[in-house]
């Protein structure tokens, strides 16, 4: 019987509902993290239980777990689940309360569900993914990893009815991420990113990728670039928890380079491989498919 | 035992719970409306409704049923709760699905919540509010009356804790409304409100009001204004389906005009009340407290 944590207790998914006046439903007052699992063990996530109690702190959702407790009890979730290769899912609502947009009082504690998703990992060398450019129509807190996703779900399915994967999103001429994903360009050997300002946010791959640039000698600035910039660059990486280390080979429809992923993204690519063997032990090619 | 409609269903109010991968739990995926109940019957629940309806189509979510078939249900509600004097919210989600951003297959329906409150009417009259000035974070969909409203409790929140009931928000200099109301100035006579573009929600309220100047020979004109001349406005107005027409008389501890209710703001609240006496009929000084 497949498990999920509500509240910090295991319980059968089956079983659990929500209120309908908990504010995750009527607000998207709420903060949320997807963790990668490999090889049955958590990737980065000290990381990303760091950046939801940040978020949470953000919008003064107070967490009544320490990083190392909610870890804990993934690490108990994804046991129990027996979920080798797959994410876990997590969210922090501030909690049920009849419907007023002032916060309640302090003593309604924040909803908490968890849950695991089995995905199988594609090994190291993913191939080209397409993207179109679109308009950056979300709020000023993109900091923030809230459940206030309607801008992020609606730049995504635009990409989705154009046959491609992801929405790269610009403000007027800069470029800011993607629907789902940060976006790097790399012109002649360099690296460049948006910096972590309150228009992106600070994807956990993200970080992993610059510390790699360090490691391996890339150079990267974390410096905005504008949309004419990302069309003629060499090479353009998109960077998420799902997508890991994923080349955009084509935008709107023109190539990117030479169309094929570029030697910078493959050193990237290959580096993160190792990283994650390194956290979540070696990973035999019969399950990398 | 308190009702509340699921789905278009009349069920047990205390039954009802919802699904953790409802759209709306984890993307705020869905739109809503609040309307107000004067001695039994739905005020201005067509324009309401019709808004409805067209927030969801702005994001793609198939509402199965008509403005007259939603207001039969919700009047079968208020009268099964017996409210005299209250409201009615209603939102619809885009459904349940497993967590992806783009949207689900066209098969999955929406789902569909309604249940009533209780809320006292306070007669024509209403005393002057305070409130706090706020720059505008939100997106740039703000016509979609959407469940997105992260933007909107953090402004409530903060006029709630300096003691004030809203904040008005502004993008740069431009006012554009409060967090959960439209704003208009009057100056010499003359009232002005921010067109009903993408940055502000169009309220019913405030199309009512429109409507009132018109029938008094108010002149009005759908124009920004500045923060500087919201300030030394004669009068400032809020309204709101639950704030109906309110005078705000005090703004970041500054009084506006004479302190007091202006008498612009007088007669148009007499204006009001006399329509919603017209549509849901006479109302008693017992109960208009």
């Amino acid at each position: 019987m497949e498990k999920m944590l509500l509240d910090g207790e295991m319980r059968n998914r089956s079983e659990i509902k929500v209120e309908f006046e908990d504010r995750g439903y009527q607000f998207g007052d709420g903060v949320y993290e997807v963790i990668r699992v490999y090889n049955g063990k958590l990737f980065t996530s000290e990381m990303h239980l760091t950046r939801l109690i940040e978020s949470a702190n953000k919008i003064s959702i107070k967490i009544p777990y320490t990083v190392e407790e909610i870890e804990a009890q993934l690490k108990e979730l994804v046991a129990e689940n027996e979920i080798a290769f797959g994410t876990v899912y997590m969210q922090f609502t501030r909690g049920v309360s009849p419907r007023n947009h002032p916060f309640p009082s302090t003593d309604v504690a924040p909803v908490y569900v968890a849950y695991t998703k089995e995905v199988p990992y594609n090994g190291a060398l993913k191939p080209g993914a397409k993207a179109i450019t679109i308009e950056d129509i979300r709020w000023l807190r993109c900091d923030i990893k809230s459940l206030n996703l309607l801008g992020n779900i609606l730049a995504k399915q635009k990409a989705a009815e154009t046959g491609c994967f992801e929405a790269i999103q610009h403000r007027g001429s800069t470029v800011t991420e993607g629907s789902s994903s940060n976006i790097s360009i790399v012109v002649n050997g360099e690296l460049k990113t948006h910096p972590a300002t309150n228009l992106i946010l600070n994807g956990i791959t993200r970080q992993v990728m610059l510390k790699i640039c360090e490691d391996l000698g890339v150079a990267y600035k974390e410096e905005a670039f504008t949309l004419e910039e990302l069309v003629v660059a060499d090479e353009v990486i998109m960077t998420s928890t799902t997508a890991e280390i994923t080349p955009i080979t084509e935008i709107d429809g023109q190539s990117i380079g030479s169309g094929e992923p570029g030697t910078v993204t493959r050193q990237i690519q290959q580096a993160f491989h190792a990283e994650l063997e390194r956290q979540c032990g070696h990973i035999i090619e019969s399950v990398a498919k």
